[in-house]
């Protein structure tokens, strides 16, 4: 892929792009149909009807099955960390890539239990990596650029690291995989996060900017300024999506908006994380907008952008446990939901199946 | 039970409501930190931490475990549906019982899936119901008393209620059931909840009445309606949880708030489910303010009063699935949540352990 021109990369984006259709509204309609018929009143499951419903669409069928899961975690490392804007040093990164690797992650515990694999790809770390067991290893650059004095990356850079992301999804669904959760792993890539959102929903950065890992107050204030400076230095154009993701963004956030792009081209539901994730989500929305019908979301994060940037999405988060620690670990949980909401539509009775009296 | 007369029974509520102290806070300590030692920025788990914690506290260890879990559903019948506040008829609670004994029912299907088990007690249920399988037939009255004209049940009955619950909840734990969810059933209850959450909230009605299973707008103006004449009628005593319950209550609410006392003075953590359990923990808070240590939260209901009444008892939803069903629905979703918080605790890797830099 290295050897790619930018034209040659732009030419398959563009392709993956095309291939997103609409949701089917026929298997959507049955799905509607069956979930009234149930011993319940109607629409009385809420957001689990809306999944059921959701899956249908995607699937193209009035009977959705989930297969294998998979968390699609996108590990890099961020320039910008220099300025000082994380709590956390850099060899985190890598660090908690092993930590991935030998299952001692939250994500490995939540992802166990539901019964999901993890896949973490290393698309920009900025230490060496052995990919084995579950790392995978698509490096397009060692870490982000600091993009408080330039661009994060070049446009070829992100868009190879947009493939890159794309390409896991695609093995992973030819691997049997059927529902994906995003992932993100990288110190300091709640900056680039940030002023992602800011730019796609037009926030002002007191609105998005949070304490990631765990940074004071005055940390808080020198996170804002390297991000206003990124912006003041980079200009980002919020027209084209491409342009403010190699400008202010990062390499995991690129790949995790190219998983959520293949994911929507093969007709498979993703699951959003938090707001690195749902940072990559803005971008993928803002590159193909009909890939935001298969998204799930899943909880509202700590950080104050989250709520901002699932708004400009269209979702609402259906966990409200306060986290804020990305790897996946939300929307890991929120597999548990979107099974549930398969279990209803295909196991509950019906009202006359149970004679029960409809409502009066 | 039903030969005692009321002194006896107050005096053995008085003496399970003696028996709920406080959570172990060197255990909660101890939990803590243990959390801080793991793979992640303090706290970042929210509020899995929070029930892990709780779990601590509550079973008095810095190793809590669950080992069967149960829904308690609680079934009664409301006198108050002859004034026409609920958009399905009566004779829907016995079926609803039945189809629940069969499998069919939502919280079968997401008990099921959390592999819980499901106990539908009969405590007022107006049809004769036979008490096979999973039905438990611990039945107080033929439903509860039109309370628009007089109080809803006795003091003699709202305390056989409290104290079926709370025996419900004991053999279970006897059985060796170690994590609880509330449940309800009945036609017509969210009328006597949203008098419950009014009066314990001091909140005006117009804030906490809902439409239920599905009431149109006219519907909705004649159930406040019915709620109002209720409270005139019977000018109930808010410095009296058992005056309240009697006179604007229920059975099966009854049921609940005696399920949960039990759950506290049996240190069994018990999670509540929507509104109308959500009225019956006012009702054990108010009778025994420590039991609500012992509560874990579930979703927010599409109730309107539901968050008021959270809000009463110091709690808040972890799932924000737009719901309205009852049966313990919610509260079955949210097993997977208080299990993700002990996996959390059990299997991850500490810094130490992972070599992973702590925060600078």
């Amino acid at each position: 892929m290295e050897n790619l021109t930018e034209e040659k990369l732009f030419a398959q984006l563009q392709e993956l792009i095309g291939n997103i259709s609409d949701l089917d509204e026929a298997a959507m309609g049955q799905v509607q149909e069956r979930l009234d018929s149930l011993t319940k009143p109607q629409g009385s499951l809420g957001q689990l009807e809306q999944i059921a419903k959701q899956l249908g669409g995607i699937q193209g069928t009035s009977n959705p099955q989930i297969k294998k899961k998979a968390v699609l975690l996108m590990a890099g490392d961020h320039g910008i960390a220099a300025e000082g804007v994380s709590a956390f040093p850099q060899e985190v990164t890598p660090q908690m890539v092993y930590n991935i690797m030998n299952d001692g992650a939250a994500i490995n515990v939540l992802a166990r239990q539901a019964n999901a694999d993890v896949f973490c790809t290393d698309v920009g770390v900025a230490f060496p990596i052995e990919a084995t067991g579950n790392i995978i290893q698509k490096r397009v650059a060692n870490g982000t650029k600091n993009m408080a004095k330039g661009p994060a990356m070049s446009r070829q850079e992100a868009l190879q690291a947009l493939l890159a992301g794309a390409e896991v999804a695609q093995e992973k669904i030819q691997a049997g995989y059927n529902l994906f959760a995003t992932g993100d792993l990288g110190i300091g890539n709640t900056t680039p996060s940030s002023a992602i959102v800011s730019l796609f929903t037009n926030s002002p950065l007191e609105d998005v900017v949070g304490r990631g890992t765990g940074i004071d107050d005055a940390g808080l204030i020198n996170k804002r300024q390297a991000i206003q400076k990124a912006i003041d230095v980079n200009q980002p154009n919020t027209e084209d999506a491409l342009d403010v993701l190699c400008k202010v963004g990062g390499l995991e956030i690129a790949a995790i908006a190219g998983s959520i792009l293949q994911a929507a081209a093969s007709r498979v539901p993703i699951v959003v994380d938090g707001f690195i994730s749902t940072a990559g989500a803005l971008v993928a929305a803002n590159l193909a907008p009909k890939s935001t019908a298969f998204m799930i979301p899943s909880h509202g994060s700590v950080e104050p952008g989250h709520c901002k940037a699932l708004a400009g999405l269209g979702l609402e988060p259906v966990l409200n446990l306060n986290m804020r620690l990305g790897e996946g670990t939300g929307a890991a949980l929120t597999f548990h939901l979107v099974e549930a909401a398969l279990h209803i539509l295909n196991e509950m009775s019906t009202f006359a199946d149970a004679g029960v009296s409809e409502k009066s």
